[in-house]
C-alpha cells in the first residue's frame, strides 16, 4: 500500500472544554525522503489514549504540549519502507511515536523492534505496551496489593483498567471494576474474571460500590476522578493506597467544579485513615519494562490475562474516535488502523 | 505534695466549631486506692496536643473518641505514690496516658519508666516523646529527604515542626519553616537554625514562601492545612512527598469551606507532578521508637536539636491553655505542670 501524500492530523486550536473537530486540522504533505541515518516508516496502527487530551492544552504538563500547527503526538506501530539507517531493514516492524500521520522519518531514537511471531503487533500499543506497563507498575509498585485485599479500578474495561483487575486477581485479591455500559460490566466480570463490576451510570453508585466491596477498599486505581472518586472515598480502608493514573472525568473541565471545597475533607480522611495518594507516570518506570514484558506476556500465554482491542479503520476516523474515547464510547484498547497490517 | 481530692477535667459536650470552656467540666473525686496489681500515680506533667481536638468529636477517628462525662485523655509524666504492682516502687517516674487529672491508677499497661538522669522528664512528652517521634518517622520514613532538597514544615516552632526542620538540616536539606508570630519565626531561624521562616500572617504568604524556596519544595510536612497548604501547592516539585501529620486549621470547621471544589485541581497536580500524599499516625510506627530515641537523644546531646517548652502551671489552667494551643498561642511544646517536678 502506498500513498501519494502523507496525510496528517495537526492541532489547530487549544480546546476550551470538550474538544471539537475544529480543534484539529487535516493536512497533506509529500511523503518525506529519508536522509542518511534515517528511515521512512509507514504507520500501521496509531494508539489513541486519554493522555492526548492533556497534550492539547497550552503550556507544559508532565510532557511538552503539542504546539498549534504541530502533528498530534501518539504511539504507533509502523513498518520500515526505506532505510538509510544501519541495523534497520525494509519490512521491519517498529514501535515508536510517529503521531497522527501516514508516514514519518525516524533516526531510530526511542524505537523498539517488534517480533510479529511473539505477539500480534497491535498489542505493543495496548496490553504489551504503554497501557499494560502503566497498569503493571501502578498496581504492583504503587498499589502494592496483598492477597485477600480488595482492589477497585475505574475505567475497568479499558486498556489500563482491564489489566489492573486481572493482575489483582493473579495476586490473590478481590477485583472490583467500575465501568459504564452494561455490556462493558458484563465483559469485565464474565470475560476478564473480575469478582464484580459496578456501572457508574446506575442510580446509586455509592450503594452499588459498597455492596461490591463488603470488606472496604484497599487499593483504588484512579483513572477517572469525578463522581466515581467520590463514591470510592468513604469505602477506603485504613492504609489504602490510591495510585493516581488518570482523571479523565476532569480533563475537559474549564474551571473548578462548584463548591463546597472538599480538599479539607479529603486531607482529613487521608490523615485519619493513613491513606497514600500517589501520582505516577509510566515513563518514570522504564526500568520495570523487562519485568512487565516478561510477566504479562507469560500471563497472556497462560490465559490469565485477556485483552480486547477496539480498532477503527482509517486515519480519517481518528478524530471522531478520539472524541468518542473522551466520552467513554470505546470498548477495549482504542487503535486506528492507518494502513493494512502486513502480519495478519 | 498531696491533694485531698483528685481534680479532673472531663468532656461535657462535643464542641460545635471552636471549643469553649463549657465543653469541659471540672470535677473532684476521692483519690482512688490501688488494688492488688495496681499503682497510684500522681500527675507531674500533662501534655496538651492538637490531636485532642479530634478526640472531642463524636464517633471514632483513628482512635476512640472521649465520651461525654469521661476524663479527657492525654499523655502524662507521673510519679508512683503507692504501688501494689510488682516491679514498680514509690517514687518511680513513668510516662503514661493518665489524662487531665491529678491522680490515676495504673496496672502498668502502656507505661514506660523514665530515667531522670538521662533527660529532663518533661521531654518524654515532647522532643523525646510522641511529638518528636512523629517528626522523626514522618520526615524520615514518609518524607524521605535527600541532601540538597527543600523541606518545608508548617507550625515550625511547635513540638513537631521544630524537630522536623532540625532533622532536615541534619540530613543536609534546606529547611524552611512557616509560623505565625514574628518572635516564633525569629526563633525558628536564629535558635533552631532553619534556613528561612515565613509568617503565615504576612500580606503575601504565597510570594514570601516562593522567595524562601527558590528551588521549589521537595517535602512538605503538613501540620496545618488551610491557606498554608494552598500556598505550598504551586511550589511542589515533581516527586514531592507530603506526609500528612495534622490539619489544625481545619479541626474546628463545622462544614466544608465555600467553593469552588479544589479536589480536581489537587488530584490533577498529584498526577502531573507525581506527588505522594500520605497520612500517618505515630502509633503505627512504634517499631521505630528505639531508633528515634537513640538518634534524637544523640542529636540533643550534640546540640544539633534544640527544643523549647511552654509550661503552664496548674491543672486549673489546662482548658485555657488548650484553647490557646488551637489558636496557635503557645510557643514551643505545651505542657501543664500539674504538680511539682521532683527531679528539678
Amino acid at each position: 500500500m502506498t500513498a501519494a501524500t502523507n496525510r496528517q492530523v495537526r492541532l489547530a486550536a487549544h480546546p476550551v472544554g470538550f474538544p471539537t473537530e475544529s480543534d484539529f486540522s487535516r493536512t497533506e504533505t509529500p511523503v518525506p525522503e529519508p536522509a542518511a541515518g534515517q528511515m521512512l516508516c509507514r504507520t500501521i496502527y496509531l494508539s489513541l489514549d486519554p493522555y492526548m487530551r492533556g497534550r492539547m492544552n497550552p503550556g507544559p504538563s508532565y510532557a511538552r504540549g503539542v504546539d498549534i500547527g504541530e502533528v498530534m503526538v501518539g504511539g504507533t506501530v509502523s513498518q520500515v519502507v526505506e532505510s538509510r539507517l544501519a541495523g534497520y531493514t525494509e519490512g521491519d516492524i517498529l514501535l515508536g511515536a510517529n503521531g497522527w500521520q501516514d508516514y514519518a522519518l525516524s533516526d531510530g531514537a526511542g524505537v523498539r523492534r517488534l517480533d510479529p511471531a511473539a505477539a500480534p503487533i497491535s498489542t505493543a500499543l495496548g496490553v504489551l505496551g504503554m497501557p499494560g506497563h502503566t497498569a503493571y507498575v501502578g498496581l504492583l509498585d504503587h498499589g502494592r496489593p496483598q492477597p485477600g485485599e480488595t482492589v477497585v479500578v475505574s475505567a475497568a474495561s479499558g486498556a489500563v483498567g482491564s489489566v489492573v483487575g486481572q493482575i489483582a486477581k493473579i495476586k490473590g485479591c478481590r477485583a472490583v471494576g467500575i465501568a459504564g455500559a452494561p455490556e462493558k460490566c458484563a465483559y469485565v466480570t464474565d470475560e476478564l474474571g473480575f469478582d464484580a463490576c459496578v456501572s457508574h451510570r446506575g442510580d446509586d453508585l455509592p450503594g452499588a460500590l459498597r455492596a461490591a466491596c463488603p470488606d472496604g477498599i484497599d487499593v483504588y486505581f484512579e483513572n477517572v476522578g469525578g463522581k466515581v472518586f467520590e463514591a470510592v472515598l468513604p469505602l477506603l480502608n485504613d492504609f489504602a493506597r490510591i495510585p493516581v493514573c488518570g482523571r479523565i472525568a476532569n480533563y475537559n473541565l474549564t474551571g473548578p467544579p462548584p463548591g463546597p471545597d472538599q480538599v479539607a475533607r479529603l486531607m482529613g480522611l487521608t490523615l485519619v485513615r493513613r491513606l497514600t495518594f500517589r501520582g505516577f507516570i509510566v515513563f518514570d518506570h522504564l526500568d520495570r519494562q523487562p519485568d512487565f514484558l516478561r510477566d504479562v506476556a507469560a500471563w497472556i500465554r497462560d490465559g490469565r490475562i485477556k485483552y480486547r482491542e477496539d480498532v477503527v479503520d482509517g486515519l480519517d476516523r481518528a478524530i471522531p474516535a478520539f472524541l468518542g474515547l473522551l466520552r467513554g464510547e470505546n470498548f477495549g484498547k482504542l487503535l486506528v488502523r492507518v494502513s493494512e497490517d502486513p502480519t495478519l
